[in-house]
């Protein structure tokens, strides 16, 4: 069955960026570049070379998921990925304003302009019966905290970064108890770990 | 040869307590009565259950750690642990005043005044060959901070809190890099990880 779910790198202390958004990302994602089996990037120009266990563990989660689900920030900061996201998914765009070069929808961009339910609702209809993945950190808590939210995966680095922008933001329900985890799976420089959302 | 090592139960955002120190305890501390292995607890008149593989990793950390290095603040609200640390082992408390009631240092607590190298010194004297154990949070930040501090142990729950105290406090240079995990052991409602610290 189709499923909503959120994942992201993570340091020890639970953030998934610095302070100023970029920042400890060398930190971060030093896993990335840990191994010698190449997998393509979520980013234009970029390959990852991680360790066996993690290329098998994202080649996984990879397939499951049919569309993607991101915030406006994510789609400009990438500059639309130049035109197709590298993981060759339709990527729904969650904005206020639908882009001036962007007047209708296609099988790279949707834009939803009406709230999360409405876009998550467009992507499960785009995934059929593979996953949605939504975009760790805000998009992510405004799905968790509409309820909308199945499982989370967390790529768990042993940084401290000591501040910056936490996996869910601020969720309304804290503290919220997750199932698991359903999954460990030991990489070079990285433990990946799911857990599943319980609805009350 | 002994290590200095540091270990608490973190929520997946990166709390070992919530905002006003106790609260968030149900929640971080589920795991300890989610098994039937019956271990003492740090706290007087409580005993834990735990899971079998998370009874056997506590053992094997409690055999290894020889001494307790503490914070006024803990030793005060557990009341001194009513004369005795329950895992039965000498605490050293480092405080600003040696408490009234005791005048001389003794088996189960020594006081030291004069700052976090004196106490760790003391607790290293006392250990032997076994390892010093140091409280979670504000004094293993002094202790990371200090660079005297070897190992960090999480055991990692599935709870987000949203906000609280962090394991390791606000270190002062942020972001950095521990080499791990050297173990991973899965309990049940807990994952147990270890990381080495990275001398400069």
């Amino acid at each position: 069955m189709s499923k909503v779910t959120t994942g992201a790198t993570m340091s020890l202390d639970g953030f998934i960026a610095g302070p100023n958004h970029t920042d400890g990302f060398d930190h971060l994602f030093a896993w990335y570049g840990a191994g010698d089996v190449e997998m393509p990037s979520g980013l234009p120009d970029m390959t990852f070379k991680v360790s066996a266990a993690s290329a098998e563990h994202l080649r996984r989660l990879q397939e499951r998921v049919g569309v993607l689900v991101v915030g406006r920030r994510l789609y400009d900061i990438t500059d639309g990925w130049d035109g197709r996201h590298p993981m060759d998914k339709t990527v729904v765009v969650l904005t206020h304003k639908r882009p001036d070069d962007r007047p209708a929808d296609d099988e790279n961009f949707v834009f939803v302009t009406t709230g999360i339910e409405d876009a998550i609702a467009k992507a499960k209809q785009i995934a059929g019966d593979k996953d949605v993945g939504v975009n760790g950190g805000e998009i992510a808590r405004q799905c968790f905290d509409a309820g909308l939210l199945d499982e989370v995966h967390v790529d768990l680095v042993p940084v401290f970064l000591g501040a910056g922008i936490p996996l869910l933001g601020q969720i309304k329900d804290a503290p919220v108890t997750l199932a698991g985890p359903t999954s460990v799976t030991q990489g070079t420089a990285v433990t990946h770990l799911a857990y599943r959302v319980v609805r009350k």
